[in-house]
């Protein structure tokens, strides 16, 4: 049964042409996610590609919102990588909480089409487990000049 | 008994002369709320009024104190709607956790004062079972230009 | 067992040269923690010392990473402060999650080595109880013009 869930969530990967990346541990004083009975709770991922390129920018500026998507998509990438390393992917029972930051100038308010880029695609590969309640927050900057950073709750089985 | 709490939650929402409003889906991929055993995490909510007003501004600029209060105390009651709809008001067991940011100049200071507005209505609605942690802040703007936005954390009977 | 662990706790803290500050309620609507199981909820702390100082400032203007640094441990003593009045330090299991905020330009992304100064801390005197998840986020401007705030949720023995 469980097995059989891996094998769609790694179906749906392949289907959608996505790849979990290989993330090494933080750089700074922090657990990339920790456990406490069914909840995980996932550190800030940043818009930075496995190849190590920060996807950087300003929605409003020099960001659009199709930029901000796929920035957005980055980090739901690394949010699943993150969650896999932790429990296992298949051990997802349901990602609950979103919190998603995107640089912004004090005039862009289209946060929630970028962030629905991160949303749509953990519902594309993990199904109704990925559907999940969401705040979405512009910033004036992020860590390392990223254009997104998201965190997340989810519940897991242990 | 519950019913009797839903009876004195109903009997302060018209005493205060507060109307839970009618809140449709959010237009974006995620969910108003998200259940997991006891707790319930609900999405940020703006400051739009059930007649679809925007109150927006910017404390420090044309937003003053009260503008912030009255905006919060929207964005409370687009709060309790969606617990309601989600798991009835008569099950909180308790409000755990609000985050609540207001649009805010560079120098503006004054987001506690703005966000009791919400936290005083919680409290007015739900008696102890409204008193939450918190932590309030700043924005630079917020998705559609909206003064406050707030999500909380609640803890609830299932 | 408990009072072993306490005592190391106040021995880590000598070593340190650390003293947990007596902090007084919130000045507004709200709770300092909120306790639901085993999930101690806690509320924002900034960083104002015990003398009542408001460590304030700008990263990237009249700021640096070392004045952050300062900032954060003060903002983690005021939660360990906050932990130990709601549930006793010696019944934390485990720090889980650290949202911090760090008043910042908008060109300033030193916001991790700033609140490592804070995760640092928590390290140090809770050991592996301290390690946690971590959201690192600018902000234009903080209450009472603090340059750095933090809350935490921590999972405790009931």
């Amino acid at each position: 049964m469980v097995s059989a869930a891996m094998s769609d969530i790694r179906r749906r990967l392949a289907e959608l042409s996505l790849e979990l990346p290989v993330l090494g541990p933080p750089k700074y004083a922090y657990e990339p996610a920790v456990l406490s009975g069914e909840l995980l709770h996932v550190s800030g991922q940043i818009s930075r590609t496995p190849a190590g390129e920060v996807l950087g920018g300003r929605l409003g500026d020099d960001a659009d919102v199709r930029a901000g998507v796929t920035a957005a998509r980055v980090c739901a990438l690394n949010l699943l990588a993150r969650v896999d390393d932790a429990v296992g992917l298949e051990n997802v029972v349901r990602v609950l909480k979103l919190n998603a930051w995107v640089t912004s100038t004090p005039h862009a308010i289209d946060q929630p089409e970028v962030v629905d880029g991160a949303s749509q695609l953990l519902i594309d590969v993990l199904g109704d487990a990925g559907r999940h309640a969401r705040t979405a927050l512009p910033a004036p900057i992020l860590p390392q000049g990223a254009l997104v950073e998201i965190d997340a709750t989810v519940s897991v089985r242990t």
